[in-house]
């Protein structure tokens, strides 16, 4: 961390910077240009309040040299956090399709949905109980029955389930059914909600805000890590920007970001990111080029009957071309699915 | 809701979408054009399950003619709403002011600060007892105990207050304290917890989210709404941008378009929206001359030594300069504080 | 400027950077921590190629102290620059407006407006004879036909014009006729065009651009400043972001924030800002009490009939209007029009 | 093209609506509903101002339900345009690389390259005469010297040769010496230029401007188009967001947007759409696998001693492996390079 003192900081101010931050056991450094004297700060700063540094008499601004996040950091644990799901690994040498609609609508589309999704060589089924909708007169999933119908599902084809929890109150309830707890976009920042899911033991699968950025992303993640639970599982589905023709921005960069930074695995979510079903498929292929440990895509066995999210959603033949062309795209990238 | 047909559209698909929109009790107007047809509905599309539509063949997008709020939107509700707290107004000739630290960190520091808040003539404390913190590592807030603080400067003072709700688990305990519920930015689209303080007979102050556009702000409103609770006080307190010198980007024009679009009364807070004191007094007076309502700003005995928001928080000089000039500015705008 | 080398970087690497510094003969002061070593620079950057230090082996990034724009930049101009226009001075106490329609469309269209602006109090006519469409299909612009017609208004009326120079090319047409130059939002970063308009001696009206910085926005003044001409009036006039209300999002704080980092008058354009003309005037209240040194805005007599931009044009009824709010918050603002 | 009346439209604008779009030749269908009135709009709409017709008495909005580009439309164009550079087809089966320093900066270090970049199996080199720098202070380029080396460089490599026009005036010098003409991203709207590469038979390179929407670059396309000049290659080359880890953020979805959207080929810059060197490759593969007809990156000798974005070149040994990784996904996208 670096303190920068304002051009015409006083002697006396630098000073009361100083002794405030050697009163916090930190190390200081200080050094003065022509311009301005800067002061360089050494030691855990977790100890100090740095806000309250900001807001000394002739304190121009806070630089921050060290990333915030600490047991997120590929820094401080440099081997890839690979998280084991039955005899699926996430982060490792296989490549992960989770695939399913967006809601559990009934208990005749899901069986069909998974059966669809089993052939089709996906490892684990998604599908929403509870759901988030930005308008109260929307659909907002079947609760607890679409659980067991998941559950149901999972019995009868083997794949794994991963579903959504949006509130601390039903995570109990959750964790009685689903093999992954999925955090949504809306949620990133929803504190409760990711302390309650640390203390847990199941994998989460961790979604991007809306307009986090990567270094926020990383601390919500943090705040899932801190409570001791180390399975966490990243997932880009897309950013907010301009641009209309796709409902978000996804950002593939973020893939190669996360993989410098972090040790954790990170998923692609093409059907959010673009929320057209035609663009689902060359960014799958592209995700997975970019580096992805896998991809999470919405499918539904009639999109144009889907009570949310059909136009973005892969009906079976668009769904089978694209387990087709992420194999052979696997398959350069050195990865198996 | 216009249908628009793809230019190569068949007949047949044509036909399909008119059947179903019938069946679903709505009225079907279709127009022909050189490059292709267009299908008007009329009636309540609540009835139909459009992003369904969108799927059907032939279906090139859906465009949207009524606003989707109903109960937030003026067209339906042309009187403005006045929210009565006590004997303050929100929404009507009054301008209504809101200010205190961002957390309770002390009986002392609140108390202190509840004396100069109400001494400039704020007629709102605010102060957060349960704090949404990006880092783990960060103060979390002082809890019950702090609300407890609160009501005891309420007591002393006379001033209403406002504070954070997190979860639909704290509600009973925050209702039991504060005389305005508020909902965080990053809770904006939490809709378990929407539907909680909807269900509430107390006002609620509900932050535009980081990324929210206008529409899914007043849709949030809608689901507080919907719950029967109607005392919905809109807050504009900077989205995200590409630009940095700011901490997020007032945006300003929310306030006319608000004022257009709904009845709802709306409040600005300069210091989450600029992020930086310095900035807080000119974007106030802005906030009062662009038509808001109120505002909502932070104030600190000693800015220097607050456990979160320093840099952004109002000493009591600036605070009390800030009081003079928002109460002329008021008087230009003919309102009284 | 700090270099910060990556936690595992050699000595050698560390060495080397320190060598290449010294060598451009900038000072080198180097900090020891725990995890890593950061290398404080001290002296003219200018001397030195940033980006290639920051390629260095074991350098993971630089981190710039100093703002970049040196004419622009209050820190060594502490005088607020105040530019003269006839009897006008743009940057003191005065506010100015500037009001005209956003095409010369005809003599009569554009002389009606002249007496319509005068009367109602400008200073200044703006008015587009150049002007840059985003599809080749709209309206052009009058050319020079228009630049005459915009004399003959300012000999009827004693108003001062300022027009879009949109070319060096065009540039000595352009400097025959108006009293200050235009630069519009998309040639922000025109360099050829900034270096040319800084070679005359006319004040330059320069436009924030649609996705630009207030960095950048300085660096664009830099050029002009640069090359002699010191005459610079910054104009914001909304930035992109994700809400589509309103045409742009008018970033305000920009006002105060410019204020703080520099000596360069600003103005702002409202019209532009939000696109609609019901939005013009409570913003233009907020731009003043945000401390603005002026306004732009557009004004047709009939803008049913404009050839551009109508829905954001004021009528002559709410153009007086707005100079009738606008004379109240100047004088609460210590300022007059 | 629909006109939304507002709900409380009164009969008589109604009708002057109908009036006005008649006169210009259009034909007009009327659709009445409960809340409203909506009358869609047929024929050829260039015939008349919409603008004004937004501004008539109780319009609320108009939505456009053609896009506003032709020429560059795949409605009226469905075969792709191939764009042939000597044995260079772009837009067909062949993958285009053209890579090459951000800027020439002797005749040394640009024949160097050259030869890294045939002998790696690039077919166009790259590098920049005429340099938009956002700081005045920075490297400008070394200008038509600096075109007499690339044309060397092209005499003994037999690479073809791209390079910037920043300025219609600089226009007949760079057709003297390059093979395709670059519009950067800071040009994007600039119309004078836009019209005068229009004007040429050279192929253009026109990237997408860094706040531009799909549309508008399509209609900055448009611009070259309608002069006649058909050869436009579009290039994504990353967008502004809120995100900072990347220099930008590369939208690679709107590879297969433009790809249903437009004839035209597109090609991708991952060096200025990520900003550091080791996002290149992993974003290079992932544009390949969105399907881009090509791929425009930087590479430089020794990138610690580029006069311009060194931290975004690959060096000779990174570049190699790019080509390597980019021919293996070349050959799953059915492709050759």
């Amino acid at each position: 961390m670096i303190v920068v003192m304002s051009p015409q900081a006083r002697q006396e101010s630098i000073e009361k910077v100083k002794e405030r931050l050697e009163a916090a056991g930190l190390g200081v450094h200080i050094s003065t240009g022509e311009n301005r004297t800067i002061i360089g700060v050494l030691g855990d700063k977790r100890k100090v309040n740095i806000q309250a540094i900001e807001v000394m008499d002739d304190v121009e601004k806070i630089v921050h040299i060290e990333a915030p996040f600490k047991l997120a950091n590929k820094q401080f644990h440099p081997e890839p956090t690979v998280i084991t799901v039955g005899d699926i690994q996430i982060g490792g040498e296989q490549l992960v399709v989770m695939a399913g609609p967006c809601s559990v609508e009934s208990r005749e589309q899901l069986l069909e949905t998974a059966m669809i999704v089993k052939a089709g060589g996906a490892q684990i089924l998604r599908g929403g109980a509870f759901k988030p909708r930005s308008s109260p007169y929307s659909f907002q999933g079947m609760g607890e029955e679409g659980l067991k119908i998941l559950a149901e599902a999972r019995e009868k084809t083997g794949l794994k389930i991963v579903s959504e929890v949006m509130d601390p109150e039903n995570l109990p309830l959750l964790l009685e059914y689903v093999d992954i707890l999925q955090i949504g976009a809306r949620n990133m920042q929803n504190f409760h909600l990711l302390k309650a899911v640390g203390r847990t033991d199941k994998p989460v699968l961790l979604k991007r805000g809306l307009a986090a950025t990567i270094e926020e992303w990383l601390m919500a993640a943090e705040y899932i890590l801190n409570e001791g639970n180390h399975q966490v599982i990243l997932c880009e589905r897309g950013i907010r920007t301009f641009e209309t023709y796709t409902r978000n921005t996804l950002d593939l960069s973020a893939v190669p970001v996360i993989k410098h930074l972090s040790h954790l695995p990170i998923i692609v979510d093409p059907s959010h990111g673009t929320g057209k079903w035609r663009y689902v498929l060359p960014m799958a292929r592209a995700a997975v080029a970019a580096g992805a440990d896998g991809l999470i895509v919405e499918v539904h066995p009639q999109p144009e009957k889907a009570l949310s999210d059909g136009p973005q959603s892969l009906n079976p033949d668009a769904y089978r071309q694209m387990m087709d062309e992420v194999r052979n795209m696997a398959a350069v990238m050195g990865r198996v699915i």
